[in-house]
Formats: C-alpha cells, structure tokens, sequence
C-alpha cells in the first residue's frame, strides 16, 4: 500500500472535453484529481455514490440540485448519493479533489 | 442538508494543542478542515476509520506507518484503517483537509 500519492506519475484519464483526472484509492474511498481546463463545463449528472471535494487551485463554479456556487481554494462541499450535479470554469482553470465513498469502479483505471 | 460547507460560521474544536478542526458531514464521509499552528507535532495514532487528506495551505510532515513526507498544497494521502499516523509543522502553520470513513462520531459536535 502506498500512503503517499504519487501525481506526478499517474496517467491520466479525460472524462469530459477538457477535464482529466488522475485517481488514488483504499478500500472505501477514492481519490480523484480533476484538472478543468478554462471555459469548460461539467454537465449536470449523478452517481450513488457520496461525494465530497474541495477546489486545490483556481476557480469553479458548482452547481448541486439547482444551487450554484463559485469556490475557491480550500472551500468544501458534500454532494449525497444520487443527487444531481454539475461544474464549469470561468477564464481560469481549476485543480479540484473529488472524493467518493464507496470506490467508484470506473475510476480505478 | 447544505452542500457547501461555511467554514467560516464553523465552530472550532481544539483536538491537541496547536490543532484545531472544524468538521462538516454527510452519510458516509465526515470532513474536517484542520489547522495546524507552526511547530505543532500530532503524536501518532490510529483510528478504524479509513483516512484521506490533502493540504489546502503551508507545509506538514505526515509520518503514516513509520514512513514520513513533507506535504505541500495539493499532495494527497490514503491512510487505511488502524495505520498510526501522525504529523508536525514546522515554521510555517497549515490547514489540511482530512476525510475520514465511516463518519467519525467523535468529530460530529
């Protein structure tokens, strides 16, 4: 098991046009590492899976049943299991880290 | 249930001296963003609950499983289940932010 997550070294995966990540996981959470290129938009979608975040670097804003929010470095949020939501960058992109429980299986690329 | 978390109407609760979280919560995930004045040492210890973490600001030494890093903002940890873990700073105070699952109760005041 490695405890220090190695970035640097990590391939990443595009998700979306202009969004990569690169993922890291235990046995319950996943770790996800999102880059978001400028001008760029998540669209809206959901997972059963409980997410939690925070923006690492830049700014994004985002969108969680129908509330919006602009965040910057060190805000936090917690999407519940099954509830819809969606992100986009303004004229800067954003690092962001996206937490889920339990592990998403398609993240473990 | 809020999904942006507002640190700054969060109480504070100091857990060893110099360190101080404030903790937000969903089902599964409990959040705490933690701040660590400069030249603070967290002893070691071990919890059942799976841990991740980044730093949101400044530096930390994190010592898991007798292996120990100096973190800068954006570096990220897995911390499984009953690893000792601990950490210090050194001049400079940080704030991380630590996920733990399941929620930790003790976290939740």
């Amino acid at each position: 098991m490695q405890y220090f997550n190695d970035l640097e070294n990590r391939k990443a995966k595009q998700i979306f046009p202009g969004v990569q990540i690169r993922t890291f996981w235990g046995d319950k959470i996943l770790l996800a590492v999102v880059d978001l290129d400028a001008n760029t938009v998540v669209p809206s979608h959901s997972h059963p899976h409980e997410q939690a975040g925070t923006v690492i670097s830049g700014k994004m804003a985002l969108t969680v049943d129908g509330e919006a929010r602009w965040l910057e470095p060190g805000d936090t949020y917690i999407i519940p299991g099954d509830v819809a939501h969606g992100a986009r960058t303004g004229d800067i992109p954003a690092r962001v880290l996206d937490i889920f429980t339990p592990v998403r299986k398609e993240y473990q690329y």
